[in-house]
């Protein structure tokens, strides 16, 4: 199963990208606005120490042997896999994270900076089954992680692609990893999420970005990033460890990511709940800068209630909300950029709840600061299915929410002043001469969501936002262009999979 | 056209509610969390300036002789009905104002204290059309009217009644306020918006009170709230000035709100426009002070921006919630409870547009600790519809936003820690005694928002949110059952609709 070859498309298409206004790409986003707090500066501490606590009295597991030998050459006192950390160890490790770093792409445009004061938009990882353009439900293939692919190529939306967008169920298991990261170093020219479950596919995913980037590239800036996920509660896995090591070790990034689902693997409480994920977070956070102090990592967590009716995870809950707020005031008093979720339903279809559950998670993150909105594009039931017209909805979403962040200027204030002046009590504004200046850009104009008035929306064909969606998402597949890769590299890049796939499991081809 | 006589329900009925688990109706609800900040206190400072700097060189139009007459006695430059007015007049006016004050309906635990850090939820107001449960749209009724307070009765979700929570297109103008505040005084126990648009009609609405909770009572407890619009820019019309008057001069409470098309009657930039409508809201606030000192108020506004394209309202932009968070930071400035729009969407279907803007608006709200939030409940269409299905949604919306807006505590903290050790790394709670103690109440249960798996969802009818809301507010009114109503007041009440029926227009009969 060779990887296919780079899509060419005809100049009629490259016209019609030309005539359509274009929205520049959200590129390095800084807040304007100050963040909603959860709880006090007394009560933070409070939760920063009960973290520490648990580190030092109860423990958490390294299932991994190199970890283990790390944290005893460290100091660390380590009995078995159980690792007893000292708070002043932990501390000083998680100072050496960096306060920001820049990630980029090999496109145009795609340097962008991720710190505790910017906010980024990644579409979702994982689903196994894709709502497709057609509105059916079925297990996702590898053409869906293209066009997925293509989409956040095209959208101004997003700042990175996701590389695991979906699971291509078409691919056999084992060669998964390779098509994932083909088609994300192919169809994006963005910074990705590399595949890091264990080692060797760790290292495939090293050697493709270094075809990709070249070596040295590699070793001064940050084309990806690994999603290190947590065993909670209180253990790292080796698989998860070693995709750590090889993208830390060579310069990359990783997101360092608990997974709660609350009232199973937490306590059920919410405050409690926080108290562990942050021993864990930090617990890693303090492991990555052992092996590479400065390693440019993000703070994640992934919360979800557990409904104790029927056992399924509630994404969007208010409690998790406000697991969100808080761990952003623990990012922020660590000086680290942190990760929350944005887009998360749990809906089954793209209807109302969905739209409920995806703003209210938006809104979240985003009045808590938080600098990495994962998931942000195509999300819903629970992650189990990626709706590809809510990732080209979302990625509008993702503009209106840079907006908001963004706060408000100053600049034009007396210009402004001086109108309310000349309009007076019982005037109006629309042929005013500030009006006409700056009218363009006052106001956010989005394309998904429909302001007509009814009648006007009912001549228009009476089209929900499903349809609108879908509309959008194809639009965005019509406009698409492979962005540039040196012929050179990509032929090598194939060769790899190719040569990789063989080595793997030849008896699967 | 008489009103109803009061609906009887079965004894069947009554048991069906007594079986149904019963969430306690919202009582006050305190913020446990910190506002999000959209300026710094130096730019507060300066948007604060700015508007009183407007009141005294501009002026501000009151188009309302006794109003002038007033303004004249207190001292203000009155040229026509060009009032110029003197930063510390406005000012020590404007600290008249109290900083909480309690509402209160009939019914049981119908009390409540809005104040400065609370959050009070009230139903949209004002549609002229609904989406009934059949999902048509048409012009409303008077027993739509009825049936969305019976919801609103019903549901948990709300604090107030909204009164005029859609048009009766059915019952002639010139009755209409009559009808509007029966159905909200029969059908709800709770407190309402009365109808304030001119003296005539604002004193009946006085009357309607006092025959409901008696006139004593009234002296001393506020069981109502006026709706004051402004007319942007920078008037004041009489129509609403005398249903101010009528409000505040009988111990009534009266939302002062200016009404903001952005771009259209305020200057196309954010900043500008907080400082006219907030030129505008102190302006009224410090009326509604002179008019009777200590007069409970909200500073209330609806912002939406307009488009360009179409000139059609667009709610819910980022600059909307932009300007709504500075509206948050200059009450808080100025000590009195502020509205903000809720639930504020603007899609011609109960979609997942609905959802997204509605989410969106919300959170923005609960974020900047909004003390009132207005249309929570129903609204669509910018306005244009009351969607009865999204009515029993966004009654549990609100109960999220509640829990959300209390916070964390820290009470369980110790006894949760206690859970981690026992568990320790690797392990599960959901056996644990601290997780069978607390977990039916650690994390919030929608029952319109679905969490289902996938196949048992599909398994259980595919049903859609919308569905499922239609379900939840058949299943609402079903367990109506209308409040306690002295005889002899309902029936002095129904008098008094056929008496001012008869002198207002005799004819239409």
């Amino acid at each position: 199963m060779a990887p296919p070859s780079p899509q060419r498309r005809g100049r009629g298409s490259r016209k019609r990208a030309r005539e359509q206004a274009v929205t520049p790409r959200l590129s390095t986003t800084r807040y304007g606005i100050k963040p909603v707090e959860i709880v006090s500066e007394d009560q933070l501490e409070k939760i920063h120490q009960a973290s520490l606590g648990i580190l030092a009295k109860i423990g958490i597991d390294f299932r991994d042997e190199v970890a283990l030998r790390q944290w005893r050459d460290a100091g660390a006192d380590v009995r078995g896999e159980r690792v007893h950390l000292d708070g002043e160890l932990v501390e000083s490790l998680v100072a050496l994270a960096p306060e920001r770093f820049e990630l980029t792409g090999r496109g145009e445009s795609t340097r962008f900076e991720l710190g505790v004061d910017t906010i980024t938009f990644c579409p979702m990882h994982g689903a196994p089954n894709v709502r497709d353009l057609n509105g059916v439900r079925r297990n996702s293939t590898i053409e869906d992680l293209r066009d997925i692919n293509k989409i956040v190529q095209t959208s101004p939306g997003f700042h990175m692609a996701s590389g695991f967008a979906c699971e291509p169920m078409d691919i056999p298991v084992p060669w998964r990893h390779l098509h994932i990261n083909h088609s994300a170093f192919v169809e994006t020219d963005l910074p990705v999420f590399g595949m890091v479950t264990g080692e060797e596919r760790s290292l495939d995913t090293l050697a493709m970005a270094e075809i990709v980037y070249g070596k040295e590239f590699l070793e001064d800036n940050v084309v990806m990033m690994g999603h290190i996920s947590g065993n909670s509660p209180l253990v790292w896995d080796s698989t998860m460890l070693e995709g750590l090591r090889v993208m830390v070790e060579n310069g990359q990034g990783a997101l360092i990511s608990p997974f709660v689902l609350g009232a199973a693997n937490t306590p059920a409480d919410v405050v409690a709940t926080v108290v562990q994920l942050n021993a864990e977070a930090i617990a890693c956070i303090a492991y990555s800068q052992l092996v590479r102090p400065g390693a440019p990592i993000i703070y994640g967590q992934y919360s979800v209630a557990v409904s104790m009716r029927s056992g399924a995870p509630m994404s969007g809950m208010p409690e998790v909300n406000l697991i969100n707020g808080i761990v952003g005031q623990l990012a922020r008093r660590y000086g680290v950029p942190w990760r929350t979720t944005a887009s998360q339903a749990s809906a089954k279809q793209f209807d109302a709840q969905s739209g409920y559950e995806s703003a209210t998670s938006y809104m979240a993150g985003v009045t808590a600061n938080c600098n990495f909105m994962m998931h942000a594009g195509g999300w819903d039931e629970a992650g189990m299915v990626h709706c590809i017209a809510k990732l080209a909805a979302d990625g509008e979403q993702n503009l209106m929410m840079a907006a908001y962040a963004a706060g408000v200027k100053f600049d034009r204030l007396d210009e402004a002043l001086d109108a309310v002046a000349r309009i007076g009590p019982g005037g109006h504004y629309l042929g005013d001469e500030f009006t006409l200046k700056y009218f363009e850009d006052a106001f956010f104009t989005p394309e998904v969501l429909d302001y007509e008035a009814y009648e006007n929306w009912e001549i228009a064909g009476s089209r929900d936002m499903t349809t609108r969606s879908v509309e959008k998402a194809k639009s965005l597949l019509a406009r698409y262009e492979a962005p540039t890769l040196d012929e050179s590299r990509r032929q090598a890049l194939d060769e790899f999979v190719e040569r990789r796939q063989t080595e793997i499991n030849p008896s699967i081809a």
